[in-house]
């Protein structure tokens, strides 16, 4: 059945790789805009690379990057599929740690280093070699598909909203697809089926209006730093739980059943204390680190500043303390709602002799889908056969604000199927991604055309 | 008897000031090296007016600024008064905000206009032209004198403190008195008989190797910045007693009498506050503002960071988190003994999974004098006399190190006779002196020479 387009995939892979070398020697760095012009020449790479691939594509212009749309809808009956991408790259510095120069793809050790090799040039452009793949070998595809490959992730995305909220029927879907995530460990492939959520907000504590003497005043005022350092004590217990009014009520708690996966997956906890550089770890009790990590909130200080911080002692009472503070969140917690808790709960403790400001910076809902869906189980099966083994079911500690974009504005659930590693050094130097991971993503997303055909909608 | 010296003293006042003037025009900051030559400049000009009043005096060198060392010592089996003071003056930044340049002193508003003005150079000039009073008018002093004037006050005083430890013999005396304090207010000058000491350190928690993703590490992690608010959280209790063990087992509580004394003192709490920009005053429990700035010992936080602290958002969890902690300290409380506990207790609040490295800075002693000693009944017949009203007994919640060393190196307590204001701009733009004060201290200097001379010794 699909041992053509199996064949074709593994008779073209070298042009592949050669074509993600010119895909990657292009600078679409979206944040420098002394490379608008290089993003661009991103954009209409991907744009006549999908036309190669007998899709139906443009530049849809924006405010910003342009968004690459693609789509071949003759799948009478079947699901649409949505594929996300960004075309996109972090900025390449600090220049002087690369080995090999971030825009000119060097291949060693079975790796292709580049910046984008994996975030997300290198895994997005599976996608379309697979469409490819099924196009050239038999006319047509199995599943409908959109593509919609932006140029402003690594920017926050602001048009790519914009462009969701007024196309709804452009990107009218069954399932979103991403590949902009990461296996579990090397020969591990996973699905993420979940992804934390965020509240970000800074908070701004005054006392008198100038620096003071710390002999002269130091006893009589309240000082700003040792408050915000009691107000920022207070959020959490000694055993690490949270202790804003509420933050707990809607968490949808672990099941066993992913308890039990968690447990299973390897994890060394000593290697993974020595990779920080720390002596032990902590956090919430009764949970375990992955616990901690992908399934349970948290209120992290993200930075704190106050007073006199140059060399040496400086005898002042500080007139201002400011520290900036970042919830990740869990389903069903409200980001909205525990971000007017916690500035309720700051105020509370507030002490005396102060006044507080507070700054609400953003935020985005946590994540969990299914992980026994029909779309699930189509994205294992096909995980399964391109890379010789079933992919674990995990969760992410990080937010992708899109998913939540997807659900709440399509209103459909998107499959995480990530194909780099944590180790291919994603915004940081030496960017790289596997070849094996590239040529096994690819396989792996024709046979998920498949597999999600066989889904009744 | 001392008429004639108190009528030289007002035929001669318009003199002094031109003299003082002449000095302030000299730009001897300590802290510039492109002025070392104009602060030799100031030594000199001080020297000069010792001889003039006819003193014995030469320039001490030293490692850095040289001191002034006068003496006439005739007056057998009267006490030896050791006058301190300091010809070095703060830099005059920032320049844009002073009315008249700093170093041009400006005569208004019946005050001299210069950096200096107060501190301490027009104070302590009055001690010089007390001497000049007695010996041109009676060709002796009352009592021995020896005066130490030195260049480095406003950079750490290093090297007085070596010339003292080498030369106890120059500086044997019975009684100190310094003059770089404040009176009360204006219209009641002041004793001030305690001075709070200090320690000061710095303390460094470090977390992971490196700033880390909040997402993918946040809730597993121990995060220094958290961790560091609650060990500092830590040092107070609600009552805002300070939780250090054994903190307050040296400390002399005030007595009744000086409660009463600080009680009966004008002290207008609101103009504080809204001079301080601040809603309420706070500090431990059960003590008076003043009680609290003068006689209570603190646990101030000066300066503390951690993570990101530029604009908006960022996701990290820190690496690292440092703080400046300060305490001020009363008798008897010994800033060694008490560094030592400080850094035991936030050991023993260092959360696991931190690191944390704790740096010494330095620390001095507390001192309060026996305010009802002959020494300070002499001043205070002094300074009533000559500004007709009784000085008020208070202590300064500052430190002055040289105080204890005159103490524990030298043996004797000292005379902390301030003739400036709290509002005469000490290490601000716009220093002043009153001239008013001026004439009045260098009478109460000529006075307490004779009422020094009825002691014992």
């Amino acid at each position: 059945m699909v041992e053509q387009v199996r064949d074709y995939l593994e008779q073209h892979q070298e042009r592949f790789v050669g074509e993600l070398v010119e895909f990657l020697k292009i600078p679409s760095v979206s944040a420098d805009s002394t490379l608008k012009a290089e993003t661009r020449r991103g954009a209409e790479f991907v744009q006549q690379q999908m036309e190669a691939a007998g899709l139906e594509s443009r530049l849809i212009e924006t405010a910003g990057h342009p968004i690459v749309y693609g789509a071949w809808q003759k799948a009478a009956g079947k699901p649409t599929v949505l594929v996300y991408g960004h075309y996109d790259v972090q900025p390449p510095d600090p220049l002087d740690q690369w080995q090999t120069p971030p825009f000119e793809p060097d291949i060693r050790d079975g790796h292709i280093y580049a910046r984008g090799a994996t975030d997300d040039k290198g895994q997005m452009y599976t996608h379309i070699k697979s469409v490819e793949a099924w196009m050239k070998t038999r006319g047509e595809l199995p599943v409908n598909v959109v593509f919609v490959i932006e140029g402003e992730e690594e920017v926050g995305s602001d048009n790519l909203d914009r462009f969701l909220a007024e196309n709804k029927d452009l990107v009218a879907c069954d399932i979103a697809v991403i590949s902009d995530t990461s296996q579990y460990a090397p020969g591990i492939p996973a699905i993420t089926y979940g992804l934390r959520g965020i509240l970000a907000c800074e908070v701004i504590v005054n006392g008198p209006r100038q620096d003071l003497h710390s002999g002269v005043f130091g006893g009589a005022v309240t000082n700003p730093a040792n408050g915000l350092a009691r107000m920022v004590a207070a959020l959490h217990d000694d055993q690490g739980r949270v202790q804003i009014p509420g933050f707990y009520d809607n968490v949808i708690e672990l099941t066993q059943e992913e308890r039990d996966q968690f447990a299973a997956l390897p994890f060394d906890e000593a290697k993974f204390m020595s990779d920080l550089g720390v002596k032990a770890v902590s956090g919430e009790a009764d949970f375990t680190t992955l616990e901690r990590r992908w399934a349970r909130p948290t209120c992290d200080v993200n930075g704190m500043i106050s007073g006199y911080t140059g060399e040496g002692p400086k005898t002042i009472v500080p007139a201002q303390a400011r520290v900036k503070i970042t919830c990740r969140l869990v389903p069903d917690q409200n980001p909205k709602a525990l971000t007017k808790a916690l500035e309720q709960f700051l105020l509370e403790q507030l002490p005396a002799g102060l006044t507080m400001q507070f700054i609400d910076y953003h935020g985005c809902k946590g994540l969990v889908f299914d992980f026994n869906s029909p779309y699930m189980a189509a994205a294992r099966t096909a995980i399964e056969q391109a890379f010789g083994t079933a992919p674990v079911m995990i969760r992410e500690g990080g937010s992708i604000p899109v998913v939540e974009t997807f659900q709440s504005l399509v209103g459909v659930e998107t499959l995480l199927l990530g194909w780099g590693q944590n180790t291919d050094n994603l915004h940081s130097p030496n960017e790289r991604f596997s070849l094996e991971s590239f040529r096994q993503g690819t396989l792996a997303s024709a046979l998920l055309w498949q597999e999600l055909a066989n889904i009744q909608v």
